[in-house]
């Protein structure tokens, strides 16, 4: 089913600027753009002015008309941008009349899904253009921006490279005798799986560990009650709450519990309703600590330096030996009144106190996560990614035996399964349900 | 002084959209765009894809690159724009790296300031600009379309060289003999007069019926306590909503009171605090409801058919009869109850029902916008474009006794204050902190 109609949507933010953009795209763009402009000629790629008219020869706008011709374009179609005066009324009345004149209006992500189909893009790239749109940090939009040139793609071809090497091997091996193969093929097999199966398996830590890095760094705040969780829950988010203010107005639920630090965003890890009623933090027992911990990229875990250490301290000291895999910042709260704490019991921490800034612990958070994000490691960036090299280490793993038993059928499985699972990051082989899901998530006008 | 700077801004409007355009402007724009894009050839108006980097090196997004060389741009200025994936976090770090590499952050309204200055648009144009960019109404886009393209500057230059050919004549007359002038000079100087002062007056009378075009037509709801005020007000205010919803966030207040019927606004006049106590309108007095007439454009006189005309009905009435000049829209209330109100006292009027919908009310305000709105007639869109032409037909009305009295130095001093005047609309004489006062008005980005 091929689709031949023209799509328009305006691409730029919904609001009052000074500049918007409509566009077009599909086979009749052009021929719109020339009815609503009512001029015939344009040269690919050269911003010209031009007067926009109704369909009732009115006037509208004064604006820079784009053309994009075929396949050089975003979509690959031929592509006209509308760059209007901004605010709302403007955009919509253009998109109006390419509606009148045979456009109809683009679903969410229609102009990705097409650039994708007209292989512009691969699935790697469009789910970084999704995201670099709602990114809320310059560590997101630099990551992303890596992955939006290529860098993911191109780590997806090494590997389909070495696993169709093994493949044709396999096959080779099938139909010729053994000693018309090079001597050192096996080795040569075993050492390019050895080299995949540590490239995957660190981009998948790498990947884990920044994880938060597009949507925000979980934090958990644990101690007993009355340790000062909500008074510090408090400040954190007030933390630069300038700088988060900037986008209110998006659709996401959390964003009030988002602070940014340096050029991460953290979340604080809403366990009990934390929003709603701001006490009830306080009132967090172990069962909810272990579940906070257990979702939470950072603990930060409070110890009252007014009291001795008690039972449910010692709780908490032991369920943070319990969690040596999550990075842990241990904080004695309360450090201006008469010392109660053995501090001998804990390692490494932090002390804050009830009038000072909670600046030392900010700069602790702002340290473990520049480590956690400032390195060249190729990472992933959705669920999808994740599952799909999850899957071929493990066709990987799985075809160690039968190539080592001399079981090649087996081992051929398993190398295509492999095959078929790192390319489905890119372009998969058999999609459509999967695109009208993914595309389906964009926001209008992409 | 003159400002050598470059200036950056976000031009596209903050929020979650497919694209944003940072856009440069000034001596140093195509040198800091270079230094971002590591590209050193920008042929002007051709669309580049381009890489753009940080000032360490590292990659921040693929971004369509734009480069408008003076004086081809709109601020007349070496304009780049950068057209980079949307959200908020990547135009704010182009912006970012602009300002590490020199330039600076720009004023609200400075990239029109400099516009104007570098005489690339007249200040009519200016206000068009601003303007348009708020509209929320396709009427008010194509009004502003209008100036855009320089029909008010047409407009002024035409009344301008009437004047100066009359000051011109005052000027030969003085030095010359008169049998030296045409011997009909004099006609036609009272008939160019005449006919400016026709032109001006209507077009201070269509601006003012048209006022409502931009920031909304002013509709007053009067009629004594409980005649249905508040609850009429609740059904215009809730008629057709999802569109005006599509602008929450701006920053006026007035917003949720505004409707829009067909292509128009109109605001409900706020005499009472109508929007904090929604009962308050009902007992809205006359006082009240002299107040309101006088500010609204439109007037709904509310009857009870229910009850007999009484004195404070009467009183409405009165009201209307003094206030011929407004449009005025009758309306019997609870038609669907027992009839005890003599109609007879009413000439025109709508009935509404208290069960059914106000559409027939809907119907009647759009009938009367339509006629206040769809004409060509010269439209002004600021006071001070008011003001400006009020005071020059002001001069040109002095004028006409010295001119038939022959004494001309009067006559010359009042036309070249008409010319001041009409010459302030487009381009004044002296006018620095004027423009101080009108650009800061901007939007930033603009």
């Amino acid at each position: 089913m091929f689709d031949d109609s023209t799509i328009v949507a305006i691409a730029t933010a919904n609001g009052i600027g000074s500049i918007s953009i409509v566009r077009l795209s599909g086979a009749s763009a052009l021929d719109i753009a020339s009815k609503i402009s009512k001029k015939t000629q344009f040269q690919p790629r050269l911003a010209t002015l031009s007067s926009l008219y109704s369909i009732e020869d009115e006037l509208i706008d004064e604006a820079l008309v784009l053309y994009f011709k075929a396949p050089f374009s975003f979509t690959g179609e031929d592509v006209v941008e509308f760059q209007c005066h901004g605010g709302v009324a403007i955009a919509n009345m253009i998109v109006n009349e390419a509606l009148k004149r045979g456009a109809r209006l683009a679903n969410p992500g229609e102009f990705s899904k097409r650039a994708f189909l007209n292989n512009k893009i691969d699935l790697s790239k469009a789910e970084a253009i999704s995201k670099i749109i709602e990114a809320r940090s310059e560590d997101a939009v630099k990551l992303l921006a890596r992955q939006l040139k290529g860098e993911l793609t191109s780590f997806v071809n090494d590997i389909r490279e070495d696993l169709l090497f093994m493949l044709a091997y396999t096959e080779v091996s099938i139909d010729y005798a053994e000693d018309d193969l090079p001597t050192d093929i096996f080795e040569q097999i075993k050492s390019k799986m050895d080299k995949i199966i540590v490239k995957l398996s660190n981009t998948l830590d790498a990947s884990k560990r920044r994880e938060g890095m597009i949507e925000g760094f979980k934090v958990a705040i644990i101690g007993k009650p009355n340790v000062g969780k909500s008074s510090l829950l408090n400040k954190l988010l007030n933390y630069d709450r300038a700088i988060i203010s900037d986008i209110a107005g998006t659709t996401r639920d959390t964003i009030e519990e988002s602070v940014k630090i340096g050029t991460h965003i953290i979340k604080i890890v809403d366990t009990a309703g934390i929003r709603n009623a701001s006490d009830v933090i306080e009132q967090i027992g172990i069962e909810k600590s272990i579940e906070a911990i257990s979702e939470a990229d950072i603990v930060i875990a409070l110890f009252d330096n007014s009291k001795v250490c008690d039972s449910e301290d010692e709780k908490i000291l032991e369920l943070l030996n319990q969690n040596e895999n999550k990075q842990i910042i241990k904080v004695i709260n309360k450090s201006d009144l008469e010392s109660m704490f053995d501090k001998s019991l804990l390692n490494e921490f932090i002390q804050l106190s009830t009038k000072e800034d909670i600046n030392p612990l900010v700069k602790e958070i702002e340290t473990i996560l520049d480590s956690n994000t400032h390195s060249d490691e190729m990472t992933l960036i959705s669920k999808r990614q994740v599952i799909s090299v999850e899957d071929t280490l493990s066709h990987i793993e799985q075809s160690i035996m039968p190539l080592d038993s001399g079981e090649l059928e087996f081992f051929a499985h398993h190398i295509t399964e492999a095959l078929e699972n790192i390319s489905n990051i890119t372009r998969p082989y058999d999609n459509d349900q999967m695109l009208d899901v993914m595309f389906g998530e964009f926001c209008l006008g992409k």
